[in-house]
């Protein structure tokens, strides 16, 4: 691993691109892991790289939905098993959930290294060797246990795939994915979302689990009764908006402004607006001549 | 190469998947690069995969100042080999500019492929080989040529890293970056910042050449000196905002308004608004009891 100093800026973010290296190092992690971890950063950026309060939520909803299921079941694949291998058996023992690997560029000798991580880090029983093509999908991961995934009433699908995603809710499954994307098919189609970095959700999760387990099952049901997963996504959109409202007055210099005052409030929509290309009639014309379009409004 | 059908509904950032994998495969691209990579597709997605007015307007006045350079140079990284080898090789033969790769991860063995890459493509000279460490940087990128990226005026930095963009302005470069990312160091400390996929950004740049040749200088000067990178940046945010809102109406199932109807625009507004987490006292009660916050205003 390259050596990064731990007061560096980055530190958190670099680590983690460390860690998803080792992945691709010990045959974990594919390529298309590695993509996938550059948009989950990207999209960690924007959401400020912190659990916003509406994915603190979610991560409580799916603490309580994990402890109410009969068959609950970890989906694990090559990126969430080289981010956070011992939070996620650590889940699985104080839940119940079983975990099980379930990859998309699935070879035999991936599913037996995230099967050995898993164990390294103490897991005892580590589904997914014996998977059988028992989803309706065309590609590997159609491939579950049949008392694993496919009983499962409740999966927690860490960085998932949109197809799955969709065909697990379709069988009646309820599911619960982790996607810093709240765009996604997967953000979009799982029953609780939580947008927020798995290295984060996990601990805050594993740290929810006591309390959550002193409650009796009346109560976990009302609050997963009450839970609304638009409010969460519309949630995490919005504070993607503002951070990039913020970066923009940050490019334009405007001051930050956390009073209310309408009218500051309509300066600063005024100042952004101008931000937009304007026409500027002979320049717009040289421009143009090459058959460009300088103006937008 | 995987087959991917051209009807696929991701068809190019599929095909720009199976590049990134082919440059990989043929030693040019990193692993570093394939996060790049994954980074660059998401901010793709939240700008919409098209090219928007503000950057092809950024495109245009990148021309303009290509034509207009003493001594205007491409530096290339295994990112933009793997991408858009010709277009980088037609460029820079259309607008008399060197190319030169420039590597973070530098290794001769990939200094040396990248330059095979290039000529394989049609180029006559790719400086790189000859690097010294002329840039005041920590990091193998310091690595220039002395009559390349040292001694140019104008630089075409493709899919930049930040430090050495900030380098290379303060050593009175007129710096012009391709990064899909608005909010990035790069396209923050570039002079001209091209917020577009490099594999549009390319042939739209190529086009435009022939009709600007044919204009005079100082008509060239005008065009570049009416250009405000920050209009461009903040256009480029307040688009994936725009999106962003598109994508909030469509959780919330609020149907498309193009009208400017104040009183419609404020229903809106206050829908979205009730997308925000709202306090529901007794499941907040409940869920609080452990000390997770359920609500934010």
């Amino acid at each position: 691993m390259t050596e990064i100093p731990k007061n560096h800026p980055r530190y958190e973010s670099l680590m983690t691109r460390e860690q998803i290296n080792a992945g691709v190092d010990k045959g974990m992690t594919s390529r298309q892991g590695l993509l996938a971890q550059g948009r989950g950063e990207a999209f960690d950026y924007l959401i400020g790289e912190q659990t916003i309060e509406s994915a603190n939520y979610a991560e409580a909803v799916a603490v309580c939905l994990l402890l109410l299921a009969e068959n609950p079941v970890i989906s694990v694949n090559g990126n969430a098993a080289a981010l956070a291998p011992a939070e996620l058996v650590t889940l699985s023992q104080l839940t119940g959930a079983k975990l099980e690997v379930n990859l998309f560029h699935r070879t035999e000798e991936r599913i037996q290294k995230i099967i050995a991580e898993l164990k390294e880090n103490g897991a005892d029983v580590v589904l997914g060797e014996n998977a059988e093509p028992l989803l309706p999908l065309e590609h590997e991961r159609a491939k579950v246990e049949r008392e694993g995934i496919y009983d499962a009433d409740v999966i927690f699908v860490p960085l998932e795939d949109g197809d799955r995603c969709q065909v697990l809710g379709d069988m009646k499954k309820l599911v619960i994915a982790v996607d810093l994307n709240p765009l996604s098919r997967t953000a979009q189609s799982a029953h609780v979302s939580i947008v927020d970095n798995l290295k984060r959700a996990l601990p805050n999760m594993i740290d929810m689990i006591p309390e959550f387990k002193n409650m009796n099952e009346a109560d976990l049901w009302e609050i997963v009764e009450a839970y609304d997963n638009k409010v969460v996504l519309v949630d995490a959109i919005e504070t993607i908006k503002e951070n990039l409202t913020a970066k923009q007055n940050e490019v334009l210099g405007i001051e930050k402004d956390d009073s209310d005052d309408g009218d500051k409030k309509e300066r600063k929509t005024e100042q952004r607006k101008r931000g937009r290309i304007q026409r500027d009639p002979e320049i717009a014309k040289k421009v143009m001549l090459r058959g460009a379009d300088l103006m937008m409004e």
